[in-house]
């Protein structure tokens, strides 16, 4: 019994990659079930043992997609604890976020679940929740830390997290976001990430 | 003959807005300029007559409505042109840009033109350009004349104008963009704008 559903996991899986292909690049109004069963290489039928219809499969994927982002608030904690030297690790977890949020397929996503937000806010919600209200609440419980040991100088933490994320994600999201390929290069995320450290440091770190 | 072309051009300006409503309520794949016929209460060859197609339609909205930004780029040299004390100077602009593109439906088209930058990305980067560019750059012209004046650090202008405002913006857009509704209150907005000048003058400002 274990082995057989655990095979029907794993091709639950499998669908789910594919439905995601499908999604990106037809949008929710013009994907199909036809072409989620085509994609699969399974049949109609299949799919909707899976899923029940469109709607829970669009949510599933987002919720799945989102999943991949939970390692980056996992690695807030990892990467703040115990340090004296803020700088290297702020600029660590920057270039994390902005290389793991700006990939071409979480983009894509980004967009899809953006525009379809209206229609679908639970799925909305779910993304945001998800994708940004974790890490940075992970960027702020870390940041409580170091305020605590007077090496950030932080009233509100949440804040400070939301100001962080935003000079470092703002400009180079935007530019994704309304551009149909990704926007910018290594190097220019790069910059962004090193100026929002800076900058971070100039307004939050204790002058000594 | 010219009163006839302006009855036109407005004919015309009320069609567009008539179309605005219809994009904006049913998404581009499923609005048809039967709709917008039917809207702007005219016939569909007229509706031709204005526009060629769906897309260049799409592309007048967009453009038309980047055009009620402009006021605000306009608004940063005016406001900033030879103050000595920046602190209310950003606070009034932080509050006026942070309202202006909070209007519920300056949201949805900006949902509109994301949702569909992959398929037309010169309407993306149309909106871009004069919804986000234009403001970063008068904004970047106004730091570099404050930084001269040694009222505010700051090397890299326009990258200072992006600091602006992805903390004063990226919350709240980001927010309203994943929920179907507007996402913060007035006395939120308001918070997210004192909190980003307070931030920004900490990091960019002359410490004294």
């Amino acid at each position: 019994m274990k082995a057989i559903s655990r095979g029907r996991l794993e091709r639950k899986r499998t669908t789910l990659l594919a439905a995601t292909e499908v999604f990106l690049d037809k949008g929710y109004d013009r994907t199909t079930m036809d072409e989620v069963a085509a994609q699969a290489v399974i049949s109609k039928p299949t799919v909707y043992k899976y899923f029940s219809d469109k709607e829970q499969l669009f949510a599933e994927i987002v919720h799945a997609t989102a999943g991949e982002l939970d390692d980056l608030s996992r690695l807030v904690p990892e990467a703040m604890s115990g340090t004296m030297n803020v700088e290297p690790v702020l600029a660590l977890l920057a270039r994390r976020f902005i290389t793991a949020l700006m990939r071409p397929r979480i983009l894509r996503l980004h967009r899809l679940v953006m525009a379809n937000a209206e229609r679908f806010p639970n799925v909305g919600h779910s993304w945001y929740e998800q994708g940004f209200d974790r890490v940075l609440a992970a960027l702020a419980m870390s940041f409580q830390g170091l305020a605590d040991r007077k090496i950030l100088l932080i009233e509100d933490p949440l804040l400070a997290a939301n100001h962080f994320v935003g000079m470092l994600l703002w400009t180079p999201m935007n530019k994704a976001m309304f551009s149909g390929d990704g926007g910018s290069s290594t190097e220019e995320l790069d910059r962004y990430a090193v100026a929002a450290v800076r900058a971070f440091l100039a307004g939050y770190g204790v002058t000594s």
